[in-house]
């Protein structure tokens, strides 16, 4: 298969609101008042922790195909802890992002447990999100004037 | 500062729609049809590079700030490319997610280029989103009946 381009463009509307075009689609993007923001979504890491849930939900359908599995539903917790010192610039010893992400699966599905077991397994290996958070990706920043 | 715990909570809605609750926000995810989806909202690795442009947005708000330097507003717009024949289960070659990600920052500033190369390379280094692109998370995936 060949590679697709994926891309968004942003536009800071303020300094915590941005608002992102992915396509015809919008993405709006805040800081919760405790951070600093004016609350008008959800902000940059919950949005990180719900396109895992995407992805994982798109996954979890795929791989149920393949192993012939009925999957009626399925409901995915996501959460980490993460540092703010680092972003606030208060101290540089932690790093900035997530130190570790929980995923809980919860399948409405008769499959038995080693089904469960390969499916899971599959779904964690074959997700992008999941391979763009768990191994090391480049990435460059330029600057245009 | 004290480790804060983000979380978010996702169902189904199809194979490739899901509703995911962030406080009390929703994110509406999905796939475009030729992704076999219903095309209801951007997909998930739209959602993570939106979630890395509003994430640099903040932080270009910080930096700036930090450096005194008069930011009116920044234009951000994010790009990777994907092969989805692991997603497919077509060829287990390369990876799943992302290769690379570019990042193009377009600042509405005066400062000189010596200011913006330093704010630039504090942004990439302190921004959450861009940390766990950039480094190794460890992922754990529980199944729950």
């Amino acid at each position: 298969m060949a590679d697709m381009k994926v891309r968004v463009s942003a536009q800071s509307e303020n300094a915590t609101k941005t608002i992102v075009k992915a396509r015809n689609f919008e993405i709006v993007i805040d800081e919760p008042a405790e951070l600093g923001g004016t609350d008008e979504g959800p902000n940059p890491v919950e949005y990180v922790l719900g396109a895992f849930a995407g992805c994982l939900n798109v996954m979890a359908h795929v791989v149920a195909k393949e192993l012939n599995m009925t999957l009626r539903g399925v409901k995915i917790d996501v959460s980490g802890p993460l540092n703010p010192a680092r972003l606030f610039g208060q101290s540089f010893e932690e790093r900035a992002g997530f130190k570790e992400i929980s995923v809980v699966l919860k399948p409405d599905t008769d499959a038995d447990d080693a089904t469960l077991e390969k499916w899971a397994k599959a779904i964690e290996d074959r997700c992008p999100v999941s391979d763009n958070l768990q191994h090391t990706t480049p990435v460059s920043v330029s600057i245009k004037k």
